[in-house]
């Protein structure tokens, strides 16, 4: 059947493989003293502390973190922008033919803009976003219509998938060390302790809340450290 | 009108700045070796080589392009994977309005697979051509018309763009050095001299190809060395 | 003459090349509304700050500054830690005899540590730094002619080398951009302005502080933007 | 004592972590066609060498190896060239005193050019080796008292390191992934299978050998593919 298309709003990310924990950044710090290992919370904590105000970056880099992601091309674009530390393997539009999931946003997401273009606000409103619901459905069916239309028509993956809209979703592994995951976190998140104001997209925000609940799990003390120093990745 | 849409199969790239020649490869080269500057174009051209024959690849980051493109989403996403010694600048979907150009492909470009799977063998075929350019047509006209309807029921621009198909053209700026350019050209282009196969969409190898035009008129000597040992990027 | 060797404390830099201005920053950051280009100096820097205050980053990357360095090897080697956005080329030990000129600190460096070890607070001390560069030079000649003895023994250059000291200079060529430029800025220059501290060590400091120079001539909203921001790199 | 020092020929590299294996690797490159995972070993391999035959890099990014390493000043100067996909941590000059361990060739390295400038041939010489190392053991003896003498002076590490050799043991800590590694074992290591000459000097190729070690046992069929195909990074 043709329009047996599947909406979603919500992102998926698992946390697929990671290595290292606190102790192993304050080993890689105590590198630079000649220093022994171990130590109690109370010392690795102060050294991570010490580490973040004053942007002593390296250390933060020896630890491994490897996603699977699930959302749409939009925001997986926005994803694939950050460069440094971040590794990527993403389900092909040439090699295979993508899943009928696309993206419809919530009725309780902000929708309209009720600030400026330069100061943006953006608010909720249920009607609004009932009917751009619809109006999304009724299109994304067409769409898969249209692809599985060419495609039919014995044309190549890689020329049918034009016609997929960027609500389609899709599915990447991501690979980072802590480092570069604050990166994104203090980007992609619009926290009331950040140092430097950001206003992501809000489907973004939420692939990247959803990484910092496993960062917080297995990095503790580097995770406190962050959000006491203004969330700005050392 | 609301299916006032643009139809492109090409692809855009201006050169809007450049610093570097082949003899700022040869005189970075020669810093290891504390040598004098100068020499004249056939000393300048052996040291190439060798540089490019033992992958010295170092001096070839000493230099400078910045393009403007103009490509279809599904050819931005590709070239945004290349991340080393790149950096981009695109049209946003949230903070602007995208334009109604849209990309169809030629009637000579290979659109069927004429071999199995895994070994793909892509022919053109006027007839599958045509009728495809038509159904994309007609397609991007109603996918128009959706984010048109969705954005004047005063929805914002990043919940309404879920909607736009990847076969929209975008616009981007690119900066790269000649050595993460190379990186770029063996991947992206199918070319009889390639040491190691490759085989890009042919979208993709157009915006490359007119890349290579420009690095071969500014850099000619790196150019030819770049071909004679294989077109793997030292 | 074995002892015929040359004493610095200074550092060089000389800016061979750049391309790139606070106007082509920028147009990279109005690509993303579609915009127009040009505009006056007010708006420019209007936008910059704008960037700059919530560390979008990336239109900073689209600029090119190529500098030539002199330097002792304990100075280059915390230079190269620099890894992104940078590229270099360094006079080589294994293909080159070195040159035998050497560093020695000036009467008016801090030279003792009047503070504690955790909270080092460097003063200077005319009395043993002249002490310091009266052993530091008889020192350096016994390592030139060990140099040379090796040399002289028809030891290979890569072998010699081991005996030379991180004191003695070495000049390497270093390309980047505004971005990675800033971000080294923020680390190695102690500055009143910084948001986060840093305690670089006085001489690459310096080079640092020349490095700004250049930039500061070239992009001076840029420059501006950087210190009314807490100086941390977008 | 002041000639309390320790002479070192050889270098140490121990892998302190590792995440992944070759089914991670052909896990990341089966995303790309939305393939299911597990596998025998024999399909895999057939993967990855397909992978590595067109240089299809990412999916080898999805790793990570953490090593430890003791190596001379001038080796860790040619490693840390080593940036992308590549992280730090040294011990200091500045906040720690260093150990007395100095570098010296064994009697069976090569130590004298018998080819030319342009085509070094090294050839072993017992007697010049036995020469040199009295010299070089003479000299570090000489530099130790030096440093000792600055430093108990009153003089700050970061003045007093100056008159260091390079020939001194240092450590550090390097974390990469498979791809990195692999692009810095194609570059390190003057191996038979390799499509592009190298010729590292035989310090780092020894680095580089003991790496190769714990690569080829945790990622065995990456490494025969890497092997099979010109030992050039994908």
């Amino acid at each position: 059947m043709i329009n047996d298309i599947t909406l979603r709003s919500d992102m998926t990310v698992d946390l697929l493989a990671h290595n290292g924990n606190d102790m192993d950044i304050a080993n890689a710090a105590r590198v630079s003293v000649g220093d022994g290992r171990g130590g109690n919370p109370y010392e690795i904590s102060g050294l991570i502390n010490y580490l973040m105000k004053h942007r002593h970056g390296s250390p933060f880099e020896h630890g491994y973190l490897k996603f699977h992601v699930e959302c749409p091309i939009f925001v997986a674009r926005e994803f694939m922008r950050h460069r440094a530390g971040w590794s990527y393997n993403e389900v092909s539009g040439r090699y295979s033919v993508l899943e009928p999931v696309f993206w419809v946003p919530t009725t309780t997401r902000g929708i309209v803009n009720e600030g400026t273009s330069a100061r943006p606000r953006l608010e909720p409103d249920a009607f609004i976003a009932n009917q751009t619901i619809a109006q999304m459905q009724s299109f994304y069916e067409e769409a898969w219509e249209a692809y599985r239309l060419i495609l039919n028509g014995d044309v190549v993956n890689e020329v049918a998938r034009a016609v997929l809209p960027v609500g389609i979703y899709t599915s990447f592994i991501a690979s980072c060390n802590p480092r570069s995951l604050m990166h994104f976190l203090s980007l992609r998140i619009n926290h009331p302790d950040n140092q430097y104001d950001t206003y992501p997209q809000a489907e973004i925000q939420e692939v990247a809340e959803k990484m910092e609940k496993h960062f917080k799990a297995h990095w503790p003390l580097t995770w406190e450290a962050f959000n006491a120093h203004g969330r700005v990745s050392p």
